[in-house]
């Protein structure tokens, strides 16, 4: 299993940042050909408080052709621009190898 | 569900990093009460070449309440001294609220 990780810092209106989110990247995200888990974690402070990053998404797919054909894709393509678009200057991009355990 | 999620920098000797990681902390980690899933990435370049985050740790418990008792508890207090003394300068610790979806 491989995966994209999106962690996005804090942005100066996290409702309207979260409506986009929710209403117009998820979507688009979710249209990825080959993706068969999506996880999107809301950061908190343990000790309370705003969390800086505060918003994490795991885009899990079969190997790293199927990543890389998503990314390219027309869905990925768009999820890509959109990124851009909202939050080209919040986000971290990583890509990642999972090993995963049950417990 | 809740996780707490530690990224790591790519240390200068990453053979003897992994090395106590895998032998020493994660043996520690996969000690921790309420632990129900344990998910190790490492991270890569798509294009190749070395990550940097290099190494990804996400501890998932059913609720914050056993995410917190679990950090209270022997092994969670010995993992968080290991992980300071072999990574202190090496990783950033985060903890999130975590809305998963299988598609």
């Amino acid at each position: 299993m491989v995966k994209m990780v999106a962690l996005y810092r804090r942005p100066a209106d996290v409702q309207a940042f979260l409506a986009h989110y929710e209403q117009v990247h998820l979507p688009l995200v979710r249209q990825m050909p080959g993706l068969v888990r999506l996880e999107v974690s809301r950061l908190f402070h343990p000790r309370g408080g705003s969390a800086n990053p505060f918003l994490l998404t795991e885009m899990y797919f079969d190997t790293r052709e199927s990543l890389f054909a998503a990314m390219d894709s027309e869905a990925g393509r768009k999820s890509g621009e959109d990124l851009r678009a909202f939050a080209g200057d919040l986000v971290q991009i990583y890509f990642a190898d999972v090993e995963g355990e049950v417990l």
